[in-house]
C-alpha cells in the first residue's frame, strides 16, 4: 500500500539546488516570525541546513505545521526548528526551537525559498532556437532549444522561454516572465513576472461562430489576451483571445491546471481559479474572486469582489460580492447543504416506496 | 477593477492585417443585409475603415448589436454603421447608417472577415522542419519550423502545419487544413478545411484494458480517427482513435477547448461540443447535437438529432432527438428546474429541523 | 447520418503492422481459451489472417463478443472464429469456431496483440534531438526528432522518447518506457514500462501559494513525482510534483486523458482514473480505487481499497474501502438514485405550485 510508503525528504539534489546553511535569526527575519528558543537541550542557536516535513526532519532541518490535522506529528518531530502559529507553540517538543507567526504558511514559503532559490535565467539564445530577425530579445533573457520567437515579438530581460515554446508574432513579454515548455502564446501582451506552466495555450481563436446557410461560419476573433503582472497560468490551461474586446487576467491572479477561459473574459486582481474550472465568454470576475475546482460559469455574467464559487458549482447568473455559493445551479453554501440534508431525510422516509427504483449506470 | 478598464478597439495591427476601406454598399452585399441610410447627418455613404465594439467605434467604424443586453450601448454609439436585427432599427442613432438583417451575428462575421481576412498559407517547408522523404507535401502547403511529417503522410494544398506539430505515419490531410502549434495527429484521416487549435491530441490510444492475472492488460487500439470536412477542434482537446471501428467527427462539427472524445465515438454533422465536455467510448451523436460545457456522456449510448445537452449534465442513457436535458442524471430541462424549486421550498419549510446539519467542505 | 456509415475493418495497413496468419490452436493458447470447433462447415481448422468486429468479419477473421448489448450481431456474423464467454456459445453461428473463456475481453486483447504487435524501439538518437552530454541514454533506446534530454537524465533500454518530448534534468526512466510526443517531464522518477500519451505534463509546480502583504507568494514545490512500474498516463493529463513529500502513482495504475493530479497525491496499485477527473492535493487513494469520469476529490482525504467513485461525483470526505459512491456531495450509489426518484415524485406532486418558476440558462 502506498500509504505505508516511506516518505523521503524534499529537495532531492537531482532536481533542486540548495543554499545555506542559515542561522535561526536569519531565518526568523526572512520568515517575519518571532524566534522562540528550545525549552530543553543545549539551547545553542545552531545553523540549519535544509527543510523537511515533520515526520522526517532531523535536528538540522526546519519544518512547519499549517494544517491542524497534522498536529500530532508536531509533538513527535525531531526537527530542530519549526514554524508554527501561536496556538501550537505549546506542542513544540522541548528540544526544538520555534518560529512563531500568525502566517506560518507564508513564513514557510519564504524559508523554503531561501534554502532553494529559483534558478536565475541563463542569458542567451540556444543554437537550436528559431528566433525571427525582427524579434527583440533582451540580452538578459534565456531562450531554450527549439523555442520559436515570431516576427516583432519582444522578450523582456530576465525572461526564460522554455523548450518548444512558441511566442507568436507581435507578442510582448515584460521582464522576468517564465514560459514553460510547449507553451504557445499568440495575440497577447504579458506584464512582468508572469509564469506560464507547460502546455498552456494563450491567445488562440475563441469558440465563436454563426449559423450560416451551409453550416457554421467562424466569427473572426480580433481581440487579444492581456496577462497583467504576476499572473500565473497552470499546465495545459487554455485562454482564448477576445473576439472584439480583450480577454484580461488581472494582476496577481492564479489559474491552476486544465482551466478554460473563454473569449472576452475579464478577471480582476488576485483571483484564484482552481483546476478544471471553466469560465465562459464575456463573463466578468471582480477582484479576489475564488473559483474552486471543476466549477463552471456561463457567459455574460458578473461575479462580485471576494465571491467564492465552490467546487463543481454551476453558475448561471450574477453573484454578489462576498457571496459563498455551491451547487448546480449555484446557491448559498448553507442552502445547498440544507437541501442535501432535507432530501436525504425525505428519501429515507419514502424509502419503502422507492424500493426497486434505484437506477443503474 | 478590471471592469472599469478602458476597452481598446479590436484588431491590434501587431496581430492582425487589415483590408479595406469598404463602401457601405459593398459591406451590405458581403453581409447579405439591407442598407438603411443614416436619418440625420450629411447622408453621404462613406467608406468604412474597420470594425469596433459599440462603445469605442467612431464614424469610420462598423459595429454590431447581437445580444439584447447590450442594447443601451447602441443608442449611444458613435459608429458610422451598425449591423442590427430589424427589432433594433429604431434604436440606431440618427447619424448612423444600419445594415439590417435577421442574422446580425452572421452578417458581422462576414464583415469582420472582409476587413481582416485569414492570412493565406505561405507555401514551402521551413528549413527546420523534419519531413520524411516518403511523405507527400503539396507544394502549396506551408510547413512551419520544427514540424514533423511522418512516413507516407499526405499534406494537401493550402494546408498550414504549425510549429512543432507532429503529423504521424500515414496521416492524410485534405486541402486547406490548419494544424495549430504543438498538435499531434496519428492514425487519422482529415477531410478539407479542418482546423485544429494548438495542443489538441488526435488519434492516440484509447483507454482500453482488460483485467489480467498480473494487472491490467492493454487492449490494442486498432481503429483510426476520421475528421470530416470543416471540422474544428479546440485547444488541448483529446480525440482517441477507435479500438476496432473508427472514431468519427462529422462534417462541420465544432469542438471547443479541453474536450474529451473517447474511442469509437461517432458524431454526426454540425454537432457542437463546448469546453471541458466529455463523451465516453462508442457513444453515438446524431446530427446537430449540442453538448454544453462540462457535460459528460457515458459510453455506448445514442443521442438523437438536434438534442441539446445542458452544461454539467450527466447523461447515462439514450436521449431522444430534439430533447433538451440538463442535470446529473440528465432530465428534461423543465423538470430539472422544477425539482430545484420544489426542493428549495421543502428545505425552507424544514429549515428549523435541519439546523445544525449544514455540511462543511 | 454518421450512424449509418459503413464500418470499416480495423488495423488499416497505413497505420498498423500485421503478423500472422495464426492457426486456431495457436490463438487458443495465446488467448488462454478453449477451442470449440465449428458445428457445421468443412470442420477444417484454418489459419486466421486478422481480427475484425462482428459486423464486418469474414471467414479468415477472428472476432469477439464482450458487451451483451451487441449479442444480436453474434448470431449473424460471418467471422471464422469468435471469442465468447460460455453463456454465448449457443449463439455462435454454425460455421464459426469459438474460443470460449470466462474473460473474453482479456483473450481478445491478447489475440489482437498477436496479430498487431507493438513496434519495438528503433535504437538510436535522431540527429535533430537535443541530448545533454551529461545525460545517460541506453544504446537500445530510441530518441525521436526534436526531443530534449536534460542534464543527468537517465533513459533506460527499450525506451522510446517521442518527438518534442522534454525530459528534464535528473529525470530517470526505467526500461521500456514509452513517452509520447510533446510530453514534458521534470522532477520525476519513472519505473519500467511506463506509458505516457502525448501532451501529458508530469512534475511541474503544484498550485501552492500563501497570502502575503502584496499578493500571493508561491510556496516552493520541492517534492517530485514517482510513477511506478506499468503506470499509464493519458493525453494532456497533468500531474504536479509534490510540495514537500512526493506525488506517487502506484504500480499498474491507469489514468485517462485530461486528468488532474494535485501535489502530494498518493495513489496505490492498479487504480483507475477516468477522463477529466481531478484529485486535489495530498489526497490518498489506496489500491484498486476507481474514479470515474469528471469526478472531483478535495484534498487531504483518504479513499479506501477498491472504492468506486462514480462519474461527476464530488467527494468531500474520506470514503471507506469497497464503497460505491456517486453524487455531489458523494453518497452511496443506492441512496443517490433513491433521492433522485423521491425528488421527482415530490416535484410531480407539487408541479401545479411550481409552475412558472422554471429557470432559464
Amino acid at each position: 500500500m502506498t500509504a505505508g510508503k516511506e516518505i523521503s525528504g524534499p529537495a532531492d539534489p537531482r532536481f533542486f539546488t540548495r543554499a545555506g546553511p542559515f542561522g535561526a535569526e536569519q531565518l526568523a527575519e526572512a520568515a517575519g516570525a518571532e524566534l522562540v528558543p528550545a525549552k530543553a537541550g543545549d539551547g545553542v542557536v545552531r545553523d540549519y541546513a535544509g527543510i523537511a516535513p515533520l515526520q522526517v526532519a532531523g535536528p538540522a532541518d526546519v519544518s512547519f505545521l499549517d494544517n491542524r490535522r497534522y498536529a500530532p506529528l508536531l509533538e513527535q518531530t525531531r526537527a530542530g526548528l519549526v514554524i508554527v502559529a501561536p496556538a501550537f507553540v505549546d506542542k513544540v517538543p522541548a528540544g526544538c526551537a520555534a518560529l512563531v507567526t500568525a502566517s506560518p504558511y507564508l513564513a514557510w514559503s519564504r524559508v523554503a525559498r531561501l534554502f532553494h532559490p529559483l534558478a536565475p535565467a541563463r542569458p542567451g539564445i540556444h543554437a537550436l532556437a528559431c528566433v525571427d530577425p525582427s524579434a527583440s530579445v533582451a540580452p538578459e533573457a534565456e531562450i531554450e532549444p527549439f523555442a520559436v520567437i515570431g516576427p516583432n515579438a519582444e522578450i523582456g530581460p530576465g525572461c526564460v522561454v522554455g523548450s518548444h515554446a512558441v511566442i507568436g508574432q507581435g507578442v510582448r513579454l515584460g521582464r522576468d516572465c517564465r514560459i514553460g515548455n510547449h507553451v504557445s502564446i499568440s495575440h497577447a501582451l504579458l506584464g512582468e513576472r508572469v509564469i506560464i506552466l507547460p502546455g498552456a495555450r494563450i491567445g488562440q481563436d475563441g469558440f465563436g461562430f454563426a449559423v450560416g446557410p451551409a453550416g457554421f461560419e467562424t466569427i473572426p476573433q480580433l481581440g487579444k489576451v492581456i496577462l497583467e503582472n504576476d499572473v500565473e497560468i497552470g499546465a495545459n490551461s487554455t485562454i482564448d483571445r477576445g473576439s472584439v474586446s480583450d480577454t484580461v487576467i488581472g494582476a496577481g491572479s492564479r489559474l491552476d491546471n486544465l482551466v478554460q477561459i473563454g473569449h472576452n473574459v475579464q478577471m480582476g486582481r488576485c483571483c484564484i481559479v482552481v483546476s478544471q474550472a471553466g469560465i465562459s465568454g464575456s463573463t466578468v470576475l471582480e477582484d479576489y474572486v475564488t473559483v474552486a475546482a471543476q466549477a463552471g460559469l456561463i457567459g455574460h455574467i458578473r461575479i462580485g469582489t471576494k465571491a467564492r464559487i465552490g467546487a463543481q458549482c454551476g453558475v448561471m447568473s450574477d453573484i454578489e460580492g462576498g457571496a459563498d455559493v455551491i451547487g448546480s445551479p449555484a446557491m448559498p453554501f448553507r442552502e445547498f447543504f440544507r437541501n442535501v440534508a432535507v432530501l436525504r431525510k425525505l428519501a429515507k422516509k419514502a424509502s419503502g416506496t422507492a424500493q426497486g427504483e434505484t437506477g443503474k449506470v
